[in-house]
């Protein structure tokens, strides 16, 4: 692997935060089955989700996942169309039944969870249940029990926030509903305890594959209580029981998927992955830590191990800084535009080498600023 | 192009209903895009769908879309998460509340119409405006305008029916109510005349690219009558509004979908495309119409372009039949699970040669059986 920087050579370096850079050698695998199928016309995209290929395969992503992340017996592992913003509507649509008053509790921690509380509004009442919003979502709230309505279906958090760098180290205890997460941005790069969920969910194009594609492990007691009207491909319990097949799946986003599985136990499982995302994220941190020029903009306590933010001094600098590490083949790196500043994303599929050659350039930058 | 059967030289051709074989200069072109990002983990699907790269493929994607078919100005062209099955959500969704009795009018033509209507049962009335269940659905019904609920939202139709191989050579007129088609099988395949419906839709995974997205052609004044409680993701308004951005798309397939474009105009466009693949459908009717061995299975007057269904005397022959073919290299050619028989599936992708080969192998299957 080159230095950062060297785009002379053809490296370069993607911190896009979705869809967003996979594995190498993931990518590879997917040139390999293209150019293996370039003369019969029968690569993974061009064949039955039927056919015994392809069934083989998603079969063994699931049995895969659920051994790579612990996932417990009584939780389902379902593939649903759209990402993770169709799982806004179908939380509500499949769950908040089961609240006599239809009432949900959402944890507000940013611009997704936002999202998310607008959408399940829509089908109840969507109460928010601690909020950071009063200090710019630079944290994580806490949460207090009492603070849940008694009859919630269930109470959404977002278990990393892209665009404000904060994460949920530990999630909260003693609710009176089930937990329901967003873990887009996290899952695969740390160990969830699934039991403690009654849904996680997660849109592929972060670190699972390409985009369209929503992970969903729900919890079996939660199955069969969808809203009259709920559309027939949003209801848990109609992919449940098709294991995922009712109808043409997303057979790319699946085939990464199947290799990015690959990649992770090639790695040594999910903790040595777990292990190198937070190794990752301390060579940017400390970094920024050790200098007064760059501040990070998350809480030191709640900052997120795959997205890291971080302002310069003004929207000068930055938009000098984003040029000169575009330059330098560092890309991606602008802050969600809601926000502005910097975000470097460090999803499992940016290289080591990528970091160090970012906290190279921090260095770099801030000795030769204009 | 080698001949068919030459699975020696790596040649096969694949007959698969869908996901189906995409053109090979297509496949080409996404090995090209990966390879060409090998060392930099920006490739297409790694990219923000926000970036100017991404952005100005969609927007080039549906003006060529638009000057390719020749959707008029008052119709939107969006591109909607999930295949058709979530259209037959999406449709009723959207348009029955102009239905002050929530009234649909359904055709039935087979397997897929019949799972539209059953979807569109659960939003209001979906009366059946004709069907040809009585004859195996092996043709295509006469419509009449006096059949169909006056107060009807809409009426819909399946433009080809891939399971019994027949299609709509032409569409109803008088009816009280705009007509909506799936077009999953045909579209990019034959001129259609958008202004004479409301909703035009189609999965990708035949003619347009991968799966797990939905082409959707509507007419303006259609827009903005989601039923309460819609999802976000499956209201025709918001994709209208945000240029199908609101959120992630299925960037692989629309990425796929723009080199298929590129494809066709290659061609010399739709009217080119149409007339080779009325040619390679006549190369294999006429082998089959040449013998009394192979028994054609849609009427005469309503068979389908795309989906060529014939039957052998017996299910013994039929599975040697197919087990020869697919020694030959002619793959996916056993018809849906639901009829059995033989399918031939002739989508854009498939090579002239490739329809030579199997037009051959009828022969020599014919003249040397057991």
């Amino acid at each position: 692997m080159a230095g950062g920087g060297d785009t002379g050579g053809g490296y370069a370096y993607n911190f896009c935060a979705g869809p967003a850079t996979l594995p190498r050698s993931v990518m590879r695998r997917v040139r390999e089955e293209f150019a293996a199928h370039a003369d019969d016309g029968a690569s993974i995209v061009e064949i039955s989700h039927k056919s015994p290929r392809f069934t083989a395969l998603l079969e063994s992503a699931v049995t895969r996942f659920r051994e790579l992340c612990g996932v417990p017996d009584g939780h389902h592992v379902l593939f649903v169309h759209g990402g993770a913003r169709m799982q806004c509507s179908a939380v509500p649509l499949n769950l908040v039944s089961r609240s006599p008053s239809r009432t949900s509790g959402y944890v507000e921690t940013g611009f997704f969870a936002r999202q998310a509380r607008a959408e399940g509004a829509r089908y109840g009442t969507a109460a928010v249940v601690a909020s950071s919003a009063d200090t710019g979502f630079d944290r994580i709230p806490a949460v207090y029990p009492d603070d849940c309505p008694p009859d919630a279906a269930y109470v959404h958090l977002t278990s990393n926030n892209t665009v404000y760098g904060t994460r949920w180290h530990s999630f909260p205890h003693g609710l009176p509903a089930p937990l329901v997460a967003d873990a887009t941005s996290d899952v695969l790069s740390r160990r969830l305890d699934f039991s403690r969920f009654g849904v996680v969910y997660a849109g592929f194009q972060k670190n699972l594959g390409p985009s369209s594609l929503a992970l969903v492990v729900v919890r079996d007691d939660l199955l069969g209580h969808a809203l009259p009207g709920t559309p027939l491909l949003l209801d848990y319990a109609v992919y449940a029981e098709s294991r995922s097949l009712h109808n043409t799946p997303n057979t790319f986003a699946l085939f990464v998927l199947s290799l990015v599985l690959d990649w992770v136990g090639e790695q040594g499982g999910l903790d040595a992955v777990e292990r190198a995302d937070r190794d990752k994220a301390d060579v940017l941190y400390r970094e920024l830590d050790r200098s007064a020029f760059y501040r990070p903009t998350a809480h030191p306590a709640h900052r997120s191990v795959t997205n890291i933010t971080f302002r310069l001094p003004d929207a000068r600098a930055t938009a000098d800084f984003l040029r000169r590490a575009d330059a330098e083949g560092l890309r991606g790196l602008a802050g969600h535009r809601s926000v502005g500043g910097v975000r470097a994303s460090v999803y499992n599929g940016m290289p080591p080498a990528g970091v160090r050659a970012l906290a190279g350039f921090l260095r770099e930058y801030e000795r030769t600023r204009g």
